[in-house]
């Protein structure tokens, strides 16, 4: 039975299922305050945060569509830090395809001078990563969309090569963007918090059909004017107060070890905010510590055995130095 | 005007409020992880946790489809446990409606080896429990569902008897069951803090019609594969980190009796994990004291006289001792 | 581009998002517990807590309304208060059009011994506050509807006034009310807390068009049966533990200000429950320090630079001795 098993090849289509926020988004364009427009290729442009005002509200909706449709974010009044009283709790119906197949921010799409991460469940159905040779799901969708943290929107080459990747024309493409210093952009990136926590589960090689459910929560970030400093705010929010539990198969000692080696607080890197970390490394992501980017705790159940372990504890005054105010 | 009258006889359908959420499950039976199928006599079947993998989010559904449609169950991180981060929190437009006449497990299903206590909307269209002859409350729906805490469907017997007693015939029967140890039947279980509240007030004799309206909460319970684990981490959720808060009308006297008896401190079988308590009395449920079942913490308002009466209060240490780690 | 530019002279029409929330309100009388029916006049009448019993659902509903479809109020278990665990949390697409041009209670709508202070999207149609001057928001939509903090409902004056100045015959005029002393009633004004930090913020004269986004929340106050103490609750829930973010464009300093400035310590009338302070001005509401009216916490971001700003802080004690219990 399909429904029932985690590798499954058929599952939602998660560019079906977001394409559903995405319609939401257009009709609600005045509302959310989002700019929609075709561009040159028949592709649907859609300004969250470059030079649309957007907001919170049209961050929640992002964070859906990068789940592609498979997770729900809200916003509410919660514990954890005494001086930010709003998070973002982020849960998933199906974590690792939500997550991994859909949000997490790995095809590199660059022309000339525009470069940004894609991320939303058009990777699912382009598949070039190299992740994709470890993950089953593939969509077949008649229309697919891509989130882009940037101000601006995707030059022809770039919507070219996504559409061609995906298999149908650029009018059947999405793109929804807003950069990381805008309120909605902040919202997409503290809105990974659990997509963070699967992801470095994938690091530690944890398998991943093993993970069957998760959820995960961490302060909304101020934005700040300077990209360096707003992609800190956000990665920080994870980083220095990020909580997330996971529902586990398998042994608990490897539960166990998944809790242990999950939280930040494990990095070589830990203990500055992100925007000194990434100064210090002159600006070299690639030079930071792959295992910084995980929630602070961590709280892995297996299930098969009921026993449920933690490790790492939200870090205030890191929050606070990183925050702000 | 009926909409104004608590003990009115008619009132929304909660089969036909219920069964619009039966069809978000079957209609996105992938992205929730759950198997529909029907039975031999047509009825429809549908597994949230049993084969099926289901997960958090499918428990949310199954919660509202339990409270025939008049509840709203949102997972939050909050407050009350250090070591716990995400709790449900449960409302609803109608608590006596939704909690006693449909989502109190009260109805027997047994049919030799098969044992089920039945819950949801289905319950208030069959009306077969010596409860309904306390509750106004009549359904006459076209379809009806019953949500049973079971790895495995209903034998035919159990559905030709839920049939028979709804009026219908078994295609318009819908079944949705999940066993205690998935997590959607968990977070099913949680989810009945503000039920265990109502149904305490009840054996309380507190009158319901007085009861206008409730909120409660309580932490999501990590699952176990052993059934009288699972049961018991479900039921401490409730028993040692429960909050609800009653609005009730009636003298004030009564609001402050109802606070101080509705904790379950009050119950000699208080102090110890469920499961632990289940086995001292060699797992006979009803040689466990009665007034165990309730929420640790209650709020009752007295509406006419604007009074806040409380008693009781979260057991953090006996919530880790039965949630462990 | 009309979707960026927060003084645009068109936007989402309130009156047409808010309507959509009054059918919800409509088809589901049953399950929220409101009376709906036609006054002489052809208008309609929804009845959420005089007469009819309506509820706390009802009342997130009503808010929704009041905000004009441009907000969302969610219920959760949240911190900031020991004894109150429930929580709103009210967010805006579009803060200032939700907060100020539809959910200010700022219509004075009168006739004989009928008073009530009009709000919701309809203010944003009729435009008749001096308030209008100065937003620049005009609805024009073929339904409106009106808010009244009222047991009973208009008298046909106050009907015709509406509908006349919103150039409607009366028959596309929809009133929904309930009294400050119902369920409903007292969630429609804690739910006003954002809206409060707006109007605060307009009173100190800072520029509504750099007010971008905002989230509050504020306690669930107790229900009480006599006006003045139910009013006096749901102002106290506001004023001594409403907690605000505001996110705002221009100089770091105007924010700092802004900041310090909002919070309801900075009134003279600071620190008394409202009924108390209320009657002390012999029920005369407008000897009141307007500056009263604000939450107790204001976090401010200056989203140009990043810096957040910050002052006051929630009164527990004063909460407590306001709900009592």
């Amino acid at each position: 039975m399909s429904a029932s098993d985690n590798t499954a090849p058929f599952r939602a289509s998660v560019n079906t299922l977001a394409g559903e926020i995405v319609d939401r988004l257009v009709s609600g364009a005045d509302r959310y305050r989002v700019a929609v427009s075709r561009g040159s290729l028949g592709e649907l442009l859609i300004d969250a945060g470059g030079k649309a005002l957007g907001g919170v509200d049209a961050g929640l909706l992002l964070t859906e569509i990068c789940m592609g449709g498979l997770g729900k974010v809200t916003l509410s009044h919660a514990p954890g830090a005494h001086k930010w009283p709003f998070w973002l709790t982020v849960s998933s119906n199906d974590p690792v395809v939500a997550c991994l197949a859909s949000q997490y921010a790995g095809w590199s799409l660059q022309h000339e001078k525009f470069f940004a991460l894609g991320s939303g469940p058009g990777r699912a159905q382009a598949r070039v990563e190299k992740l994709f040779e470890e993950l089953s799901y593939k969509d077949q969708a008649d229309r697919v969309t891509i989130v882009l943290e940037s101000g601006s929107p995707p030059p022809k080459e770039v919507v070219e090569k996504v559409a061609s990747k995906s298999g149908l024309s650029p009018d059947k493409v999405a793109f929804v963007y807003a950069p990381t210093q805008s309120l909605a952009g902040g919202v997409q990136v503290v809105g990974r918090v659990l997509e963070v926590a699967l992801h470095k589960a994938h690091e530690l090689h944890f398998p991943l059909e093993n993970i069957v459910d998760g959820i995960a929560t961490a302060p909304l970030s101020p934005p700040h004017p300077d990209f360096v400093q707003a992609m800190g705010r956000t990665n920080d929010a994870i980083i220095y107060a990020g909580r997330a539990h996971l529902f586990v198969k398998g042994p608990a000692a490897a539960a166990k070890e998944l809790a242990e080696k999950l939280p930040s607080f494990n990095s070589r890197d830990y203990g500055r905010p992100f925007a000194e970390i990434f100064k210090a490394y002159k600006g070299d992501f690639y030079q930071i510590d792959g295992s910084l980017f995980s929630p602070a705790e961590a709280l892995v159940t297996a299930v098969e055995t009921g026993e449920t372990f933690r490790a790492g504890k939200i870090n205030e005054e890191l929050l606070d130095k990183s925050f702000g105010g």
